[in-house]
């Protein structure tokens, strides 16, 4: 089979082969009255409009929007814009097509690390929590969604929001937590569980096949909720769960956006839970800022305004600078 | 036994029977070192301060702060302010005292209508839901939480904030649901259910005994989630409770508060939830209003300024007008 | 005469002949310098660009931005887009074109109710107003501007923002202000004469022939403002109007949007002023959401987020539901 | 008759004869059940209890809440505290009392400089207006309202809240307006109009006996849509004021408080209304820090941050600086 | 030499010559791989897209985005818009091309006023001060900073946004600081070295060759800290000046915005302090109506909303008013 | 000498001796003419008032307000409250009284460590900084200001508001940021620099003699401007120090704070300065919930709403929690 070839690297007249996330899928008829799809694929590096002319009935069906495809065909150019005309087309799965090069990674942006690396240190974290009712809890749960763990997405818009960043962000906050309940004197076991279970809704409330959206029930309940449920669920199945510890868990959980405008029907009301609520907030922000400088297009020190914080961020070193080291 | 005397009519040197609810107890020592019992007592009417100096021993356990007590003794005149000389005290309740006069309504505002009336009226707009998942659902969590119902208020510190406020609240937002519902066509079985169970976690978030106040679950949980809480246990057992039909109800009491900040996970996404929201604020600011007008101690047409709306409301007509009616 | 043809329906190629809303002319030169009329043309399906290339002198003036207008021309395509080649071009009016066909409702939206069912609809509910001067005071408004109550918006961009939209919001909340005045035992005809004449105002604010903008009087005065000067000049024609229950009016009027920013120059100081406001607010609101469920044309079950709101609405039922009805 | 006392100067056994201010006012039984006065009396100098014991009957109708009073008595001390016993009492006015040493300015604060020779410098500035008709506009409504104009306070309790405070705000902007005007090259007349009328409403707003509070119309109308009605009716007596001249009048006056929250209904749309906007809080906020240094009670360099601008004020030169002058 | 062509005559098959900003450089190949320049440049009266297709390697380091730039071209005609195919391509300057024509105000937007000839009015207030220690002070910083102070503009998208901007806004608000700090009897000297300095941090925060942007010292500071350092700087090199002047300097430029929102550290804490932020506030939002009503390019009495201020802004007179003068 | 006895132990009719602050002090007359000293004293268990009666001409200038004192006297009872009739008073200092039992510790909060015990753990903390430059600049400015960063506050009335506080929270800092900087792998110097540097203009900001309280420059120029300056002009002393690397810890500290509301006026502009303001702004919330708890004198489980959060704060466990540890 013929190398894949990236949409950045489309040239007019090239044929060539690809995976590429379907975005757009109308069907049209030509002036003379033909049938074709009118299509816009996208994979990590670009985004461009496709026509299929041929074998209509045969193929409109074989895909859907937020599908990956795999795509023979040719480049030319049409209004002084480079478009993609497909001879082939079939939906794309690791299944099906992992052997020839597929990899939801060359279509949806990822988590930098490997994610069933990432999963093992967190299993690592879980096994610290001493208090057995709370590590059971977490271990029950954290095996439950196990697959969407994997994969989700930690928003939709905001930080952490590509493929594998809930399971990212809950790693990054377990090793911020560790250190910082030491140092506060509050409940270590609290606190992990926190970090753990404070997004476990998100499973539920995104649904994740490549391209993120909200559920129904993330429409209309919300991740925080949703969490909520999960951890009391789980809590009922392990034989004399403490109930006001669980109350606990589950304050933790409804105050981890830490203010009413986010959404979270209660503030932090104990120690543990501003904390979460607090390291949740600095892991989200530092993230923001890595993604608004590694997403900024401007040429410069600086990037645009175009970002979460409104402001320019300074991408790089203002200079070499003699930092006069020992 | 003697009549009762509200604390407005305490004259110097009169001797006095009454109930009062107790708002402050501090065991204290006498400067020649002897204990005694320092009190404040609360009726209707208003507040003293109230001294027992004898039998500490045998009375000081009877009764604790919030409790209703029944009292004698003689009032006096210290620091040119009035205060009671404490004879006898005792807790009071209905079953005790009742026969002899204690009323809950004596010493702490009430709705204005009998809750046993109110609760029959609500009973019969619950009979209006024609869709039987829903009207089975509202039924048996009015059936279960029936005592409480009747006599919690529906806010500690905002609206309809005394005795039987909630069923009040709720009864006022059927009666102006049901010609709302039909004039904006929307499901008037769904409107019907929120109206009655948006509040419901009330009964768990406020405990109240007469003094109003949070319970662990109401400062740590919220009654918008707990209120969720007792419609989906309630829901699992009516058999064949259609999923998406819950959902809904969910939203309607997650959302009704109608904001974030009011501490609402969820706006209102479908128009029962909308309206729901907006006939709850309606009935609510009707009643702070009308609760400004008569709370407030100011002379003249307008009331002061430190109400819920922070500006003067005007008290009564501005004169006798001729309405020049037919 | 042919056929009336909408714009969604048009084909390359096609003669058509239509009535539609002139949004756009500009006298320009072709490169050859010869004059043309460049036109953005509008009606309730859409919008096209149009050309005018012959008889510029005689056609130009024939109409201006703002008229309706009866086109005949044939459909081609420029730059891979329709637009139409104009052969005729006049004003409409319902007075010349009528006959053939020609209905504002065509070209611009309107209420879903016929204006003048409504009309007759809001006369009956006046004469329930039981006080004299209240009821004269409202009919003789009425009267006088009875052509721009009957076509009117409620709005330029928002509620009830189109033909006859202003008579549709009045007459909707006389219908809930009647069941609502009763429960809360206010003054039923006072809070009826802030019902119709709340935004009498906007008669003189929005300039309304087809395309709602503000008139003079609009933006240096607002609708608030000119609705209390139209009750205080009929009230002065009114013999003994009582000035107190004038002051009142005035208020309603003033008051009516509830608060500072909504530019209300005062807040509601009575009951009849607060749950006039609330009506307002509640009628506005649930037509902003049924528009926007209506407006959105994203696929699903959820619009997008550009609406009032802000947030995604849930446009049908999640499933059909089993209601269990008895 | 007897030298004026002012309270600053009461000592306890001293007899005194003063004017005072009465602000409270009660008929209350003593513990015997006679009936006495129970007053709070104020001056410029501080404020006192007092308590009228003898003659009851014949003195209680003399005055009300409000009033200014002539009063002789007695200081002595009652719980820790002097207070005033009266032996007589009268209502005061400038009429009856003035030549005893009765001036307004005892009792209440007023502006520093005098009321009547403001009024001719405003009088000289009307004068500049070369419009015909927005100077007979103004001068027509200064006549009219000439006794509120001399003595009412700019507003209740923000800046120029004294005696006279309106004329000196509207004379301190007519004077800064003049430069600015002309340095904007703006309508100098019709900012001149603007600065004489933007606060007129106030002489119906306010009422203004010694206490300034707020009239009916006031609270139901506020001084912004009352001064534009002053402006309206004046100009209708005006031969052929021109319409688009009067409807800038009343946008000036509409807009002047700038913002929506300042219950302007518009905020300003033309130059001159934006100017005059910029001159009024100008002069307020200069008004404003003025009062708060001279209010201020603190020791030291800093007021402390109970005032208008919430924060710390220097109230005087830091040090006796070395100014280098030439 | 050709007379020069603004982008706004251009018109296809002439041949041009002009001076223009670049705005845009790209090198892109051909789709027979041949290198060109593909160019977008401004002028004061528009802006085109400009083809370089010879002598690329001699003619593509000349220039960069942000010069000015001489050329010469022919003006043709691609997918329906006008672009220029450029000849002869050079950087320009005042230096080089000045004597045929070039002057940075073709192609940038200038104050009204010469810039020479405002500088000499400054440095006539500048005299006006009588305090030795400020007068030094201001001249010595005038006259280190000259050059920028010429040509900056006061902000970057805000108000006074052109070339010479900032001299023109000290200018105005010299000329009008003079008769107020007189009428408040405030300190005349301090007020106008806050009123010459309070920007001056604006000739380090923004870089303004043709195009104004931030510094890093902008970015990471800011003009409100740098201009305190340039007045602490230059306050050290007097002999004995006084620190508590100083400081109250250094205070005046801190808190000139006045308010933390945007970007003081401080509020005007004393009365110089704050009608310096007064007056500096009063001078931007002048100068932002009339830049909303210049920019505007809307038909009508009307600006747009797309202006500063949010609102429809009256371009002219309503009518040709009568103005009655005598 | 005798024992020291504070407030809380105070009995009537019994002779003490102790140390407290002086926070009121007023020269009056008794009735009889004679001069008397009205005191209010303050320790860390309570306050009183004080008279002094006798030997005033000796004793009244020996101390002044904001002193600390000791004190010898009798307690008595006046007007219901205790209060005490000084024999003897003397200003206090370490100096003079440490031997006999005076710290300051006794009369105003200080932090929980000893301050010398944690200078020294900063020490190290500094000695981990690699890069010369920083570690010289924070090294000089900690020398030169050891003396007021042993006892500062980090604020008047926030977080860490008590002896020594500053010193805590920057240990604090600095001890959660080594792990994070490490785990968001930032310039770990960077950081610590800013760690150290950023509140260290309130060594200048505060005058700190026991009552915290804000001085000239404090309120004219603040901790953040004031603490670039230290940083600046130490820097200046370092030869070589590179400018860019200054211009990041100015922004360090100018952003500190994290918000224009805030007072900074700069947003964090790269990754060291966004998690400098984080740690920063968790910590102070951490120190402000245990503030909360200690200083809360309700009863039961949760604090009052009187705290920095304006919510109630859970005080203690719920109950004692079986928590299952292995």
């Amino acid at each position: 089979m013929k190398a894949i070839t990236q949409i950045k690297e489309f040239k007019e007249g090239s044929d060539i082969r690809g995976f590429f996330l379907c975005v757009e899928k109308h069907l049209r008829n030509t002036r003379s009255g033909d049938l074709y799809l009118d299509l816009v694929l996208r994979d990590r590096t670009g985004q461009i409009t496709a026509k299929l002319w041929n074998d209509i009935n045969e193929l409109q069906d074989k895909f859907t929007v937020g599908d990956a495809v795999v795509v023979a065909g040719q480049v030319d150019v049409y209004l002084d814009k480079l478009q993609l005309n497909i001879k082939k087309i079939n939906v794309a799965s690791v299944q099906s097509y992992g052997r020839y090069g597929y990899d939801p990674g060359l279509i949806v942006p990822s988590a930098k690390s490997d994610a069933k690396q990432m999963w093992k240190e967190v299993t690592l974290y879980i096994k610290k929590i001493k208090n057995n009712f709370l590590r059971t809890l977490v271990t029950s749960i954290y095996r439950k969604y196990e697959t969407q763990i994997l994969t989700h997405p930690a928003s939709v818009v905001m930080h952490h929001n590509y493929r594998s960043g809930l399971l990212e962000h809950n790693l990054s906050m377990a090793k911020i937590g560790l250190p910082l309940a030491e140092h506060y004197k509050v409940d270590m076991d609290l606190l992990m569980t926190g970090v753990f279970l404070h997004d476990i809704g998100k499973v539920k409330e995104i649904t994740s096949e490549l391209e993120a959206s909200y559920s129904d029930e993330g429409n209309l309940i919300g991740h925080i909720v949703l969490g909520r449920d999960i951890a009391v669920e789980a809590a009922k199945k392990i034989k004399d769960f403490p109930p006001d510890l669980l109350k606990k868990v589950e304050h933790l959980i409804l105050s981890h956006q830490g203010q009413y405008d986010w959404q979270s029907p209660k503030k932090p009301k104990f120690r543990e839970a501003l904390l979460l609520h607090l390291i949740d907030n600095l892991d989200a922000k530092m993230n923001l800022m890595e993604k608004a400088v590694e997403e900024d297009v401007e040429e410069g020190k600086w990037t645009s305004r175009r970002n979460y914080f409104r402001i320019p961020i300074l991408k790089d070193n203002l200079e070499n600078e003699d930092n006069g080291s020992k």
